[in-house]
């Protein structure tokens, strides 16, 4: 009996753009994209990935390729793989495709990442109105852990996993897409509330011909120019899975994805060798180009069997998912809560976004202390396997939302102390992550009281007491 | 060498009420509400409280106390505490009050507790769109372990946790809740997007001499009528940690609380058996009356050192804590995902609220296939050991949040299977939770997908198909 | 409905000896000691126990108590207790009786235990031959966590459980008990190779009128001088379960007994605030008074359908059990292997008690370089929760056993570093365990290593490497 | 800066025998077998490795291969590899050896593996006095899961690692072993009183010059001649580590080795998929070929720093390791015990190699009820990530052993129920493992109660109901 070597379905050659791959690679979502190749139900496969930008971004001294980046182009996916039975009869649409990732990781010879933020006027991220500039990690890895020479003194196990899975979805699917994140667009920020506290832009990202890619679908055709004109982009994760980013989908996890099209066309891509939960600085996770071992089973009529629709069609559905069984094992945990009153003192009502961004905040200068960079914990938080939660969503008007940090990543003890924090040259961690300027003009967010507390920390101690005691 | 048996600093008569019991209780925040008893610095001390809403919600057959219950008069707390380190010096001002929970654990003599939604006229919950009725589950403990004759089938350990715990906030700090409080109540329902998808009412709860209990102070005194109309209610968490509802802090963690004023006044209630994150339901989590075993540390300038201020004054901060060791363990779940589109299929812009919102609603409607009603696994979902994470934060227009349930304590599998979801008796669950009617004129959301999946369900096999292929 | 608050099936009353308990307490095991209790299968009841020795140890500051202690009346055990179905048939012999500890802890009002080491010559333990005193040390209960005043420098959460849980045997089976174990003392220590390496005394523990307590049955009756003589002491684990002294029969954990007579007769006592795999020290578990809540299910016909017997009678059977969903959870573990070769370098054959004993003396020696004596790690891994593991049991003649430390109950980092070891005032951990002088003659275990390692630490290092590469 | 792809430093092709590879392997342990490679410290290195036997067991129809395999060259082992510091300095003798595993997995291409027992007289088992017959499972690999044709209904997520690990003893500590084992041997098997119990020939493995492979050292030189009559065999785990067969020496676990002889020399092989504790069946994990990716560090002098010495020499020293952070994870566990006790029904004084001998009996009788052959389970148990554990030692004359299966890796549920055991055709699991004749003479060990239940389960209920009361 033959051993069951995953069969080489979807290869990648490092060497080459990914334009120019064996088995050509998309960027978009859309039902006419032909597959690349099919698979059968059980069949053990190997689907190989570039990273998200196909390696725009380069391991090397700079960050200027971030901030300079064309993110028309991203992401570059593996697929579509088309899904058949043991006969031969394609996955239909209704039915519920079963995947099991059975392993994954870095292509070899390729044992690198980064983790970035993207300048304000270009792709920004969850803390953009703080953090306005351009900057970059690279992180190596050994084997299960990651280590990165711009953040010294954190080693951590990745929890592996592709950020973008999904089915492509069918034409209704698609219109629907368009029609709903236009609207986004056209109606603006202003329409918006969360835009006065949520800085990423722009507000959606609608179909454009520029960038795009469609796999063996050649650029210039005829086909080419009306599919592309209406391709949904790959950034938000939507009914067909997609851009989910959850960090959770690694070795041993199960997902259950609807089928909209015959085959039901499944595509990967954007591995993150880890990721912390909400992947904050967009760029967040570390990118890396890699594996997946995949095995697929159809469910029949499974859609409609396990995944109620919520929403005006049957279409409006979410996939789910059954987590693998050898995600890293921490035991120790410092949290940082936020509620949902923004930077400016502002009240939301049960806004767990706001919430979120306050926790971060918080995590971001209480790390900070320790010997780091703002931009160095930024960057580490949005890719190590922390997790956010949501911890309250009824209590009016707060939601309370936590960020959860494992302490062992650290190599240093980072909980509170009933002695001072270690200040001074042993905790300067050098060097710090690469950067740009931002040459931009919008404003970033002003935190008062950081200046504040800087102020107080500049008198003695019994003034810092009394001009507390005042303020209390 | 006497064994350190914890001193019993505030304890609760199960057979009187709250505003009876022998060191009163207090049901707001205030800086001048007196300390009802104090403590020394690394002294074990017993806490004991009674369930928040008082005893207002009976172990009986209906729901009648829930859809009627005056909730002026939560959260009963159990405190003020003064603490003061061992010299006698009270903790000051810019402190950080760290707070070990040693143990924890429901009254003796009184091991029940309830889930419940309030009527959508009277509190609401986080999908009281979906649900305006009252519902009641009871719950029984055996131990570490509860199970409810309303949600039969379902059976868990607890991660028991108070659901409030903080310490008084400075006349300083009540202002600034009050003000931006009030802001929000005074601008409508009319100036909050995410108003349009989350129904919960009041947006604030302000104020109010109504019910209001403070302790040691005599109601009807002028310094009651004074304390009273400024005294912050204890529904959110704020900056003084207050009712967060983390269910984490359980046995054994320890949680860093910002010092406000002399001797930090630390009070907390509103045990919960166990509970999800979001605690969705509102009075969500197994609510019961309960006991703390506590250990408090004075970590002197903590507050200044560690919990960097963010917003326009130095009290804009938030706790921290670590999470204690003895969770319980759970090692396979089933997870759902959510995305910022509502149940009217309207894009929104990266807003975690209505992700976690669509989660849970998908997570209601696959469980519901089980045999069991809607409304038990709303209760469930909301007093069960789930976990709600916020997946992805950056890629526009979508936050993906995701809802993951331990499939074990359920008695049967729930995962997706290739044969179809078992149907028939043996899975009608039954007696159902308790509920009242809802008599107000608020249109429930409509799910019209719902609608068609049921018709769909009521055609032939290939006539499903024919549709699902028409709408593809 | 009534909440189940757990019925006080045997009640304890600190304030009086072991022997005046309200409902009075055995200590041997014996099928016509009759029950004091008796419980409804589903039911939920409270058993609470003294500590094995009946308060012979005391919170003191000699071990004195340790060294002259009366073994022969322990297990003070409390039950027996009758099972009977819903109908009010009893168990029978043959049933399976499923017990589940719902909960467990220390009696109210004495939170506290102790570890101690018998002297050789009257108890002795595992390592008795190298450690031959009497030593004793007290531990303090704050919630889950145990600290001692005699170990300082660690603290960890308990994992509870009770060390003896069993059935009366029958007749049949007490007669197979006392026959094997005599013929064990009558051969004698030679007879028995692994003697010359654990020294341990008796070899067997024989019925003894002595000190021997059977609950109803009143001392000086003629029934109690033939009882008396031939009822099983409780030492020793057996088929009935009795003394297994596993760790983690935890909360929550489902221990199914085999039936031997009429109503199954359930004893449990000797409760641990914890332990270590093995007890090494014998007296070795934190000993503690407690109690027991419990839930007992009778299987009916169970024993035959799930034990099957292995030896000449189809009374040779053990229980099984199920581990509860809250134990301690640890990350960072430090491993010590042993192989069965013992301490002057003679090989045995796949002997896992001899490499049991290797990888405790070697990780006494490696933890005793933190600061500690070697008497506070002997007793401080024989409560701790720490894991002993048959690595390998076929790679001939050497057995490779393991023992696995949780690092982080440790307030220090005892990993292996590039520096040395840290020594020094700050690590000499004051004071120590309390000790007795031991009077005998027995000569203790030589480890010429040990010497002759002391003394390459006099010379200086280029010494030491000559000395070393010599030997090499 | 380039990515750290590890440097493949001992390449395996596996179309070659192991005595044809590039870097020639070795199957003994002597000073004086040269290194094939060097190692700098902090260089991740890449590792490949045969199966033990290099290829002596096939992925076939039979289990012909196993019963007559020519144990006399096995292991076959990758190295020696020569550890250096980054100045050239290599490790020295005293020095102690930090190896961290950084990833590690099956060849490329070689996905699979097999679990067997020897012939009683050619290898034996644990248990081979229960199962004298040779017999063979193969598995099949899907990424991190496997499962066998011949163990149907059972999968598993693997805790891969290497069996052995070790550095080069020098000659001193190699003529220890080869006077400590020789004399076991010499003395015989009456000798020991285990071997009445454990039943596994040879009791031990002493030098032999057939089969030997020496590496670079040329068959039929002078030096080959005399190294081969005095290299010691590779079967058992010894002070230089070797065959530990420790389960947990998993991805990101790091092992600490003393080091003998200059350059530490290095060597390892034996990969398994997944092991169970104790590898009863000796052929016993899924054996496999592999890979390993290490980095080393030279932790000077630490072998005398961490590694107390315990018996005659400086040299009697065992590994310590720390465990990784990626195992799989099991919530649920059935455990079974075991006392000292043994088949016949003999008492033994605190062994626990027959109490865990009576544990794994325990299980394979209990589980064989559940649609399995008794072999079927002999061979799981051994592969399987189950636990093995010393739970108590010291309660004479009993010890006893646990071991502990995780449930999730049976596709039913194998916890006791009150409904009957169910039986029937659903339940027997087809085909069965392979297996050969025994023509051999020995004796196998009688359980006579298990004829004796198997005749009670062929009356009716209420004769066994008599009889076991009769029993009783």
């Amino acid at each position: 009996m033959a051993p069951p070597t995953p069969r080489q379905a979807v290869p990648i050659d490092l060497k080459k753009k990914p334009w120019e791959q064996p088995l050509p690679l998309h960027n978009r979502w859309h039902p006419e994209i032909p597959p690349v190749t099919h698979v059968k139900a059980g069949e053990l496969i190997r689907v190989e990935m570039v990273d998200w930008t196909g390696g725009a971004i380069q391991d090397d001294d700079s960050a200027t390729d971030v901030k300079f980046i064309d993110l028309s182009t991203v992401h570059y996916l593996s697929g579509p793989i088309r899904v058949e039975d043991k006969d031969g009869i394609p996955a239909m649409p209704g039915d519920l495709l079963a995947v099991e990732i059975c392993n994954l990781g870095p292509l070899p010879g390729d044992e690198w990442g980064y983790t970035a933020t993207f300048d304000r006027e270009n792709g920004g991220g969850f803390l953009t109105d703080h953090f306005p500039c351009a900057t970059k990690a690279i992180w190596y890895f050994e084997g299960i852990y990651a280590y990165s020479p711009h953040i010294p003194g954190v080693r951590f196990p990745g929890l592996t996993h592709p950020g973008i899975i999904g089915t492509a979805p069918s034409m209704e699917l698609l219109n629907i897409w368009n029609q709903r994140e236009r609207k986004v667009e056209e109606n603006g920020h202003k329409s918006l509330k969360l835009c006065e506290v949520l800085h990423t832009r722009p507000l959606a990202n609608l179909p454009s011909t520029k960038g795009c890619h469609l796999g063996k679908i050649k650029k210039g055709t005829a086909e080419w120019e009306k599919i592309a004109i209406e391709a949904a982009r790959t950034i938000p994760g939507r009914e067909n899975g997609g851009n989910c980013d959850i960090k959770n989908l690694s070795r041993g996890s199960k997902i259950y994805l609807p089928v909209f099209v015959e085959g039901a066309n499944l595509s990967t891509g954007d591995m993150h060798f880890s990721q912390g939960d909400g992947e904050v600085s967009f760029c967040g996770a570390i990118e890396m180009s890699g594996f997946l071992e995949l095995k697929c089973e159809i469910i029949r009529g499974g859609m409609k069997e396990y995944l109620t629709p919520m929403g005006p069609t049957l279409l409006h559905v979410n996939p789910i998912f059954e987590i693998g069984p050898v995600e890293p094992r921490f035991s120790e945990w410092l949290v940082f809560e936020g509620i949902s009153v923004d930077e400016s003192g502002r009240q939301h009502f049960l806004d767990a976004s706001v919430a979120y961004k306050r926790a971060v905040l918080n995590a971001i200068d209480y790390l900070s202390k320790f010997g780091y960079s703002k931009e160095q914990i930024y960057l580490l938080l949005s890719c190590c396997p922390c997790e956010g939660r949501i911890s309250g969503i009824v209590d009016s008007p707060n939601a309370v939302a936590t960020l959860a940090i494992p302490t062992s990543i650290f190599d240093q003890d980072i909980r509170p102390k009933a002695g001072k924090v270690p200040v001074g040259p042993r905790l300067v961690r050098k060097p710090d992550v690469l950067r740009c300027s931002y040459d931009g003009n919008l404003p970033t967010t002003k935190n008062p009281a950081a200046l504040m507390a800087l102020y107080a920390l500049w008198m003695n101690n019994s003034d810092v007491k009394d001009k507390l005691q005042l303020l209390a």
